[in-house]
């Protein structure tokens, strides 16, 4: 009944639609029809009628992808109404991409009009840019790179195909960058904090082990295949590595989506989301690695140790590189903010400058040779933790939206181009044994990844990681952009066209199946939601991250002063010794806004279930010579802050306002 | 002493800055040094290092720009801290970009590394995708265009000065689309349609005259210099009317900021931004009619009756194709919004939809050969009038934060490029007369513009526009963002290269001295403020648009309740006769609302001097079957709606709302 309902009313509504459309369709039709007129008298005129052609044809290619994107949101916005959870908008935007590919592949084609001419030259160089001289006119070519030669066939096949497929590199350096962004600009959160020596890793070591169970299993069966005569081409082990490094880049944002509608355990939240944002960097860096894998000499598949430390090296040196890079553009970002406070009056130039330096930190790392992606993504979470803190309300709302909007487009344009893709890329290779290998190795990878590390990790968590939660990370093990993105950088060879192939079945499989099954494999693991209001609070059990508690104190005490205008003024958190300095290091404004310690972190730590000291609320006053005295202790309790351990453990003295709302005894001010 | 004052607190804050960074500096600074090392141990692996460094290169030229808006933004704030009005961030762009560029060209010298290499083929075209076989591996190289002899040269003289440079179609791709779409969706305002004729008159005849006075003039200028033989190349008629076209196109942004920040006359302000919106299309569609003007045969600058005919053929065609497309676009986005009402639970969604089909306006009306520029201004207007009303309230924020941020980011990147331009680029031919005559031809073609089409225009206006409103818009007359994309889009003859770099001075000009003369002008032509709230109405003078309020009538009572959910159910201002086709195109959701006819509109006419109808505001209740019954009027008088001439002419029952309150005699309902 319900179905037939809604039926009924998507039926009113398009004819609703039809209806007023016809109205305007039959005027405009008219003044469409007197142009086309104009339009074909006007193409004769064009000189450079080519390159209009071709523009043409870019504009149209790129309406189809804005289109399947309006059909995706219109679509979603139907699931949403009916709260379908089994499909999520970037499994429709792939099904639509899909469908749109088909009709590309088999309906229209578009035969070449031997618009490709190969020339033989006797340069021995390819520059950058090449003149070529025809007949007198000078014509500007640029390199777009080199090309194998069965590559060459498909180029004068079917110009419509090639024209729909992008250079993948537009993936890094346009639609990653927002989607990554976002990501990190999404992880100020109290629970991932919470869990970060868990993230770290399962993201850092979880990653390494999934990449080369992988690679050794994939290794296996390359080797049956080689015996059984199935393999076409050359398949050595560093790409057997590579093809593991870019599996092992989790996206589960259709689960997280649904976690986020239920209300799931925060703690499982969190886990998920760090390791999947996190472990895109790593994968990242270390497919890039394993590329870079060169040993010396004619053998170039074997095992050198040499190359391999280098690989190792270059490992660290990126990784290293990208994040010094990023966190340092959004300290800058957060000195700006917290230095040009009267900015805040301006949302617009507040948000454009934070939209231009989060950009610049991208550029500033491609430009170095590092990698913008990763550097993106800490930006983005320094971003969060300090200069969100400094940005004016409007503001705050406004790079959210900005950037929430922009990842929406870009998630949703790679699904369907990966929807799209599977049709109309040419150099498919399809070996059974391979993708069975495959989807088995990713099984395994993602076992390897999650059960030991879990067990190791519950060795010295307090909250564990429960088996059933263990269950629902293994399965949340989706595949998404990330591993796309890495499988279509380079489809030269015949190793990574079959790569490339298999790792989108992988993430077709992953992203419905996975994705679609979610809520059953929720209900099945009797994982429970916290409730709407998400007040379920398991404030006793938590990670002992001793780890963790030294840097959050390092960050409440030094950072936060010095970056943001919340926290404690730096004459406090210094020791006496360092008075000067911190005197020099406090901004005036810190004083002025002493009485609004209060820092949106603030619940980062919520309570501990060892430490109860009864210490209330304390606002402390600091005179114009940088001295301070402390105040108003809330339950009566007076302390001097003036001794500086005291300070040391503001999380002890924060997490009594919420034991004190808990017991019910909270004073009245 | 304010100044000494601001001056010691800027010092303080870039030393605070300072002491901050320092900290940071040292400890990204040894992971860099750490990382440089690896990294050019990795360059050697790279074995397209070639692309890689060009990429790199890019990143890096792409860093400049964005670090020169931020520089600009920041200085901005500087500025409006200190409530400077006499430099816009235009205008600050401008010098920041006019610095770099000086020091690229001056202190800045990459020789080329001869990476161009000059092929001579014996092929006939000039193929999209050519491949060329470098000693037996193929590279594939893309057609940028074709570039004149002398450009040969430059091409291989400096790199640097090449890599800053954009491709110009990136401007009318990428850069004007989000700033004329702004300034369509940002024209919603009721003294736009109460001056629309004045406005359309400015825009439509008096770009067209200016165009043909700028023309003119200029022809004489370039007889007198081949006379004296200051000409060095050829310099036609039509060209002349091109550098009229191009420099006709008005862009006040600079005296629109100085009238919005000290609300100077509504009136005047709706005069100067429409005009300036519309007369940047006109001059867009003009300027390509006039290229396309060839008339046949090998007389090719002559004037032909055909060839003249033809290119006014192609004007109305592209510009009512264009308008037909941006309109339609903006139709459909306004009944999806209308129909998906439930789309307003999901902001993101909406904006999305919003953003993806204002895109796609775009893109379409450049796939049917048309231009998306104008399309995309003609779209933004409907959008703003239509699907505007139709948004959650959230959703109208964003999208109007949305292009905010893309208009102010685009425009100070055009601004600062321009700057950039007058250093790096190498074709420059400035030529003292041709640059006087332009200065003058401007001057003399914006006073052919705004003198007398305001004489005729006050010869109906109730509301005339004064002598010092025309001296203020003869003022500000300023050049800009389209002026220069119009002007730099070809620059491969010796005529467009003179004209490019007449053009930017005019720009630069005008920018400056008009832009930064405005409060004096202002003052000067004693042109009052409306004070902060905007409440100086002088309602009794308005504009006899007979046109307008045809066109008013028939939007609100049918494109109104068609598009939105304001304004009365059809079913109320159709006549008895069109009973059933009215409730047919009425939506349920209209019966819903009509409680809420309150449009956004409703203050598009305040009131009308001559009629003073006392009927106070009127509700209408429609029951199932569409016939509806009038109700409760306010003022005590009965209103039988059911007679249709009384639902024509709403405005009139609209305006009353606004005459009680002068009046002083609303009565308390």
């Amino acid at each position: 009944m319900a179905a037939r309902g809604w039926l009924q009313k998507g039926i009113n509504a398009a004819m609703s639609i039809w209806r007023r459309l016809s109205l305007f369709v039959l005027a405009s039709s008219l003044c469409l029809c007197l142009c086309r007129a104009e339009d074909s008298a006007m193409e004769n005129i064009v000189t450079e009628k080519k390159a209009e052609e071709s523009h043409r044809q870019d504009s149209a290619d790129l309406l189809v992808f804005i289109l399947l994107l309006t059909l995706t949101i219109l679509t979603i916005w139907l699931f949403k109404h009916r709260r379908c959870r089994f499909l999520h908008e970037t499994g429709l935007a792939m099904i639509y991409g899909l469908l749109v590919g088909v009709v590309l592949r088999y309906a229209i084609h578009v035969p070449s009009d031997m618009n490709n001419v190969t020339l033989s030259c006797n340069v021995n160089a390819s520059p950058a840019t090449l003149l070529v001289n025809v007949s007198g006119k000078f014509y500007e070519y640029t390199l777009k790179g080199e090309i194998s030669g069965n590559e060459i066939n498909d180029i004068q096949d079917n110009e419509m195909l090639r024209k729909v497929t992008f250079d993948p590199e537009v993936f890094f350096n346009i639609l990653l960058p927002p989607i990554i962004f976002h990501a990190g600009y999404s992880l100020k959160r109290r629970h991932f904090f919470r869990n970060l020596g868990s993230i770290l890793a399962y993201a850092f070591v979880g990653t390494v082990v999934s990449c080369f169970i992988i690679g050794l299993f994939m290794y296996g069966c390359v080797l049956l295949m080689k015996q059984i005569g199935h393999l076409g081409g050359d398949f050595f082990f560093t790409d057997c590595l590579f093809f593991g490094a870019i599996v092992s880049a989790t996206d589960p944002v259709t689960v997280l989506a649904i976690f986020n509608e239920l209300q799931v355990d925060a703690d499982l939240y969190a886990l998920l989301f760090g390791e999947s944002v996190l472990n895109d960097a790593v994968a990242l860096v270390l497919s890039s690695s394993i590329v870079a894998y060169q040993p010396e000499g004619d053998n170039t598949h074997t095992f050198e140790a040499m190359a391999m430390l280098k690989s190792f090296g270059i490992f660290l040196g990126v990784f290293s590189g990208s994040f010094a890079l990023g966190v340092a553009t959004g300290v800058v970002t957060a000195l700006i903010s917290f230095n040009f406070t009267k900015l805040r009056d301006l949302p617009l130039l507040e948000t454009a400058l934070f939209f231009l330096m989060s950009w610049s930190t991208f550029l500033l790392a491609e430009a170095c040779g590092f990698t913008g992606v990763v550097a993106v993504l800490f930006c983005g979470m320094t971003q969060a933790h300090y200069t969100f803190n400094n940005l004016s309300p409007e503001s705050k709302d406004r790079t959210k939206q900005l950037f929430e909007l922009l990842n929406f487009l870009a998630e949703n344009f790679i699904f369907s181009y990966m929807g799209l893709t599977l049709f109309t890329f040419h150099n498919h290779v399809f070996n059974p044994i391979f993708i069975v290998g495959a989807f088995l190795a990713v099984f395994l990878g993602r076992a390897a990844n999650i059960y030991p590390l879990s067990f190791l990790l519950n060795l010295s968590r307090r909250n564990k990681i429960t088996s059933n939660f263990q269950h629902m990370m293994m399965f949340a093990g989706l595949r998404g952009a990330m591993t796309f993105a890495l499988s279509i950088r380079d489809t030269a060879t015949y190793a990574r066209q079959m790569m490339f192939s298999t790792t989108l079945l992988v993430v077709f499989f992953t992203v419905w199946i996975c994705g679609g099954g979610t809520t059953q494999m929720l209900s099945c693991q009797k994982i429970r939601s916290i409730g709407p209001d998400g007040v379920e609070r398991r404030s006793t059990k938590q990670e002992s991250a001793w780890l963790f508690r030294i840097w959050y104190n390092f960050d409440h005490n030094y950072l936060k002063p010095i970056l943001t205008h919340s926290g404690p003024p730096l004459t406090a958190t210094f020791p006496a010794c360092c008075g000067p300095l911190a005197r020099c290091l406090t901004s005036p404004q810190a004083y002025e806004n002493e009485g609004q310690l209060k820092d949106s972190d603030s619940d980062l730590i919520l309570n501990d279930g060892d430490i109860s000291l009864a210490y209330g609320d304390i606002t402390v006053s600091t005179d114009a010579t940088g001295a301070h005295t402390s105040g108003t202790p809330v339950g009566g309790v007076a302390v001097n802050s003036d001794v500086a351990p005291d300070w040391s453990f503001p999380w002890m003295i924060r997490s009594t306002r919420c034991l004190w709302t808990r017991t019910g005894t909270r004073t009245k001010r």
